[in-house]
C-alpha cells in the first residue's frame, strides 16, 4: 500500500483532552479571559495537534518545494522558465525572501526538487526529489501521470519522516515554479467549482492581456483533462504540478505525525486542498498563515473552513507568508507556557 | 519652553530620498516587484523616518506605561483597581503577556509608572515618572490640572530621549491601567466626533449592564468637562489619563528623534492621537501594529489615515500587538537590507 493511502487512513482526531487543558490554562493566566483573541486558539489547536497541553515550537522547518511546469509554454507568466532553478541556487545561497524571513522567524529552509527542468547540484539543504523535468502542457492534456501524482504524495510524507527524526515541531508549506498559478488555480477551481476568471489572478504581476489569456488557458485545461473532483489524485494528476502533490504529501505527512502545518499562500493551499479532500480531517492540523492578493486563494481558505492569521498584500510564495505565521505560532504557545497565572503572580481576579 | 512644543514646533516630513533610494532598491531585489506588500511599504517608510536607505532594526523598547484612574470607583471595569500595581509587579517579574510576546521579538520592556494609585518598588526596568496618585473621576471633573497634562507630554519625550542614548532603533507603545478604556474612548469622541456608544467598548469584558453604564459615563464626563478639540491638551487634561500623556509624549518623541513608533490597540493609539492633534505630521512616523477588538480603536486609526498590520482579535493592551508588530517591522528592513538583487544572484528578469 503507498504511504499516502496509509496516512489517509490513519489520520485522526485532536486530542480533546489536551485542548481542555490549555484552555483552562489560558483562563488562568494574568489577562482578561480571550484577550490575545487568535493567539489564545492557536495555542489551543497545537496543544490539540501535538497532545501536548504545553506544546513547544523549537525546531522550525519551511519546506519550499520547486517545479516547472509544461504550461509555462503559453505564455502565462511574466518570468521566464528558468527563473525556477535560478531561484532554486538563490535559496541554497540564502539570498532569497524566504532565507530572509525564515531567518526572523528561526526556521529552517529546506528546497524540495520536485520537479525543476534542470540539473541542480548537490546542497546540504537541497532533497532530491525529481519527478521529471517539469510536468507537461495542461493546455494539451495531463500534468503527469497517475503513478507520478502517487509518488508525489508519498515522497511529501516521506519528507517529514526524515525530519521528524530531526525533532521537527512545525512546518511550513512553501513553492517556487514559474507558472504555478496556473495550475493551482486550476486545482482550485475544480474543488471550489468557482469558475477560472473567479480563481485566477495576477501572479508575478501580469497585463490584462496575459491575465485574459490565463483564464482561457486554465478554461481549456479543465475542459480537456476533465479532472474527477470525486478522486484527488486525478485532480493532481491532470492539472496539478509535481511541487503541488508533494506540497498535499506534506500536509498529510504532517497530519498523519501529527505536526502543525502552517500554509503560505495560492500554490501551497492547492496541495493542502488535495490532501484535504483526500481526508477531510487534515484541516485541523492545518493554520492558514496569511490571505494571499491571489483570488484563489480566499475561494480554497474559505472551502476548507480556515480564517487566515495575516493580511498583508503578499503574492511572492516562497513559504514567506507561512514564515511569518510560524512566528505567530510560536508566539502563541509561548504565551501558554510562559505567562504567569494569577495564583503565581498574586493579581486579584475580576471583580464583576 | 516646555519639550512638547520644541517638540510639536520641529517634527520635520519624511526623508523622501532616503524613501526613493529604499523603494529603488526593493524593485531590484529578486522577487516580482510589490510581491512582498505591506512589508515592501513598512520597509520604505522606515527608511523614510530614520534618513537611512538601509536601516536596521537592532534595540527594540516597549514602553508599557501605568496609570490608575478615578472613573474606575463609578464601577466601569470587571477588574478590581489594585490590579495595575499588581500587573506592574507582574511585567517587572517577566510574567505578563506582554514580557513573553517582547522576548519573542527581541525587545525590552520598559515599564513607567506615570500614575499608579500604589508606592512601588525601585527597579531597573521600572522608570518613575508619577504624576499622581491616579487620575480624578473624570465623571465628576477634569481628570487633571493642565500643568500635569504638560508635564506628561514632556516625561515621555524624556523617556524616549533617555534610551536614545543607548541606541533605541523603534518603539512600541503599551498601557496598563485599570478602567483606562474609559478615558480613550472619551479622547477618542472627542476628536473623531462620534457619539460615547460608538467609541466605547468591553473593556477586559464587562457585562451589558456595565456597558450601558460605561456609555453613560463617557457621555456625562463629556458634557461635564467640556474638553476642547482644538486644544488637545485641554483633551488630556479634561478626560484623558496619566499613562495616555505620558505615551503621547513617548509618540511626538519618537517623532521628534526620528524612531519609528509602534502603536498598539485603544489606550495607545488615544495617546498618538492627542500626539497627532498636535502635530499631524507625527501620522507618518506611526505604525499601526493592530486592530483592536474596541470599536473606538478603528476610528481613531481611520482619524489618522492608519491601516493596522494585525487583526487577531486582541484586546489586552501593554503594547502586545505592537510586539508583534515590531516583529514585521524589523522583518521588513531585514528583507531590505539582507535579499539578494536579480544581479547578484543571477536571476533573470521579467521577459513581459
Amino acid at each position: 500500500m503507498p504511504k499516502w493511502r496509509e496516512a489517509v487512513g490513519s489520520i485522526s482526531s485532536l486530542d480533546l483532552r489536551a485542548m481542555e487543558k490549555a484552555r483552562r490554562r489560558q483562563e488562568r493566566l494574568t489577562k482578561p479571559p480571550g484577550s490575545l483573541g487568535r493567539l489564545e486558539e492557536i495555542s489551543v489547536q497545537v496543544a490539540g495537534i501535538t497532545c501536548d497541553p504545553l506544546p513547544e515550537v523549537r525546531d522550525k522547518v519551511i519546506f519550499t518545494v520547486a517545479g516547472d511546469h509544461g504550461v509555462a509554454d503559453e505564455g502565462v507568466s511574466a518570468y521566464p522558465k528558468e527563473v525556477t532553478a535560478q531561484m532554486v541556487a538563490n535559496f541554497l545561497r540564502g539570498g532569497a525572501a524566504i532565507n530572509v524571513l525564515a531567518r526572523c522567524a528561526g526556521a529552517r529552509v529546506i528546497v524540495v526538487d520536485a520537479g525543476v527542468a534542470a540539473e541542480l547540484p548537490s546542497h546540504p539543504d537541497l532533497r532530491n526529489f525529481k519527478l521529471g523535468y517539469g510536468t507537461k502542457n495542461i493546455a494539451r492534456g495531463p500534468a503527469m501521470t497517475r503513478q507520478q501524482a502517487e509518488m508525489a504524495l508519498d515522497f511529501g510524507i516521506k519528507l517529514v519522516e526524515e525530519e521528524r527524526k530531526e525533532g521537527l515541531d512545525i512546518l511550513g508549506l512553501g513553492d517556487m515554479g514559474i507558472a504555478n498559478t496556473t495550475p493551482s488555480a486550476a486545482v482550485a477551481s475544480v474543488f471550489t467549482g468557482l469558475p477560472s476568471e473567479s480563481v485566477a489572478g495576477r501572479g508575478t504581476g501580469i497585463d490584462d492581456a496575459t491575465f485574459s489569456h490565463k483564464v482561457e488557458v486554465i478554461r481549456r485545461a479543465l475542459d480537456l483533462n476533465r479532472p474527477d473532483p470525486s478522486d484527488p489524485v486525478d485532480v493532481l494528476a491532470k492539472v496539478g504540478g509535481f511541487e503541488i502533490g508533494v506540497l498535499a504529501g506534506i500536509t498529510l505527512g504532517g497530519a498523519f505525525y501529527r505536526i502543525p502545518v502552517v500554509l503560505d499562500g495560492l500554490i501551497a493551499t492547492a496541495g493542502a486542498l488535495i490532501a484535504y479532500r483526500l481526508c477531510p480531517q487534515v484541516r485541523d492540523y492545518c493554520i492558514a498563515a496569511h490571505l494571499s492578493v491571489e483570488v484563489g486563494h480566499r475561494a480554497m481558505l474559505e472551502h476548507m473552513g480556515l480564517a487566515p492569521l495575516l493580511d498583508l498584500g503578499l503574492r511572492l510564495g516562497e513559504g514567506t507568508g507561512a514564515a511569518l505565521g510560524i512566528f505567530l505560532v510560536e508566539a502563541s504557545v509561548k504565551v501558554l507556557r510562559e505567562m504567569a497565572t494569577f495564583e503565581e503572580a498574586g493579581v486579584s481576579e475580576r471583580s464583576s
